[in-house]
């Protein structure tokens, strides 16, 4: 692939599961690789060999009951060492980063989900991740009982985070739009209620006006 | 069991690997036993279903490189779970709890030993530990090079901490030490380099001089 034209750039997807962020950062797979733009594709939590553990304890059958700040610190962990293993090099590397959630996913589900205190949680994330935030931040918002027929439908096993009842992810949605809402410029904002090919269309369409990211076009 | 004569009391012991915090926990276990105080025994990282996975990713086989960052955040996962499961359920159920290691662990080994903040380490302490703190900590202070040796006869099969450098564990000495001077009214310090027989002879007479935690002698 040629070199990036722009200094690579750090890509993340949020919002509640169900909303369709792995098909949509696939879809930014795609358009990268059509721009000739080298980039990996990662994802929280997860992503290194200890996420991957950490992944299995949070989300993985024979649940166990987790106090709010331990699975918190958790998520965090995970972060900790996907930054210094992937994520950091990658973009030392001139390779742009997409990544299925990042540091906002702990605001929205440990800071409004859960109710620990969101600045605290920012002042974690700064200590632990080298002050990195993504260059721009995907939202796929979109309406929880909708999110939750279509994670029927996919028929996935549902993990212990998908179980907690509908009030929790309707502060979860109500965080990441607070979260947006305060950060205009860094968060780009879809309604991910509608179809796959709509909603397709209208990421590729906002995302060719971010011209911070792409200021030759996409 | 008869009832707690004064409140219950939480003790933790700290130093560094081989200094014989085990043996002296139990010592105390023993002689709260002889006095009729109702106690706990508990440990860290572990004490918990989610502190004995961590344990095994911490110090277990098939180790990790991991991130200093995310090191320090899974031991404070491991002790935000003992102290809601373990520590907070048995004080308020009027019971003492001895534990080896607690939170000064993190200031030591992640701090000092790491390079990690101190400072930062301590807010995070205080976020996910409901501001508990020992009412005593005994510090089993002891030469790096003569804990080593006392491993070494142990046979313990040495774990990712104690295959650090014997500088590392210096700076954690080190670390402990300069705890203890901060605190001279919470901490206890030992001499733990002289005979089994003499570490606990002096433990028991300095320990009958804290009126704070035995008003009533033990």
């Amino acid at each position: 692939m040629n070199p990036p034209r722009t200094p690579p750039k750090f890509i993340s997807f949020e919002g509640i599961d169900g909303a369709g962020k792995t098909t949509l950062a696939g879809e930014l797979s795609r358009l990268l690789s059509r721009a000739e733009i080298d980039h990996i594709v990662t994802s929280e939590p997860g992503g290194t060999g200890l996420g991957e553990r950490l992944r299995e304890i949070l989300l993985g059958a024979g649940v166990l009951e987790i106090d709010p700040w331990a699975e918190c610190l958790l998520y965090a962990a995970a972060r900790a060492q996907h930054v210094r293993e992937v994520i950091v090099p990658a973009l030392e590397d001139g390779r742009w980063v997409v990544s299925d959630r990042f540091a906002d996913a702990t605001l929205a589900y440990q800071g409004y989900g859960r109710g620990l205190d969101v600045e605290r949680l920012r002042s974690l994330h700064q200590w632990i991740a080298r002050g990195i935030w993504p260059h721009c931040t995907v939202l796929l918002d979109c309406d929880v009982a909708v999110a939750y027929e279509r994670r029927k439908t996919r028929g996935a096993h549902a993990d212990r985070l998908e179980r907690m009842d509908p009030a929790f992810h309707e502060r979860v949605r109500r965080g990441y739009l607070a979260l947006a809402e305060a950060e205009p410029h860094r968060y780009l904002t879809l309604d991910a209620a509608v179809s796959p090919e709509r909603l397709r269309e209208e990421f590729r369409r906002k995302l060719c006006l971010r011209r911070d990211l792409f200021p030759e076009g996409l």
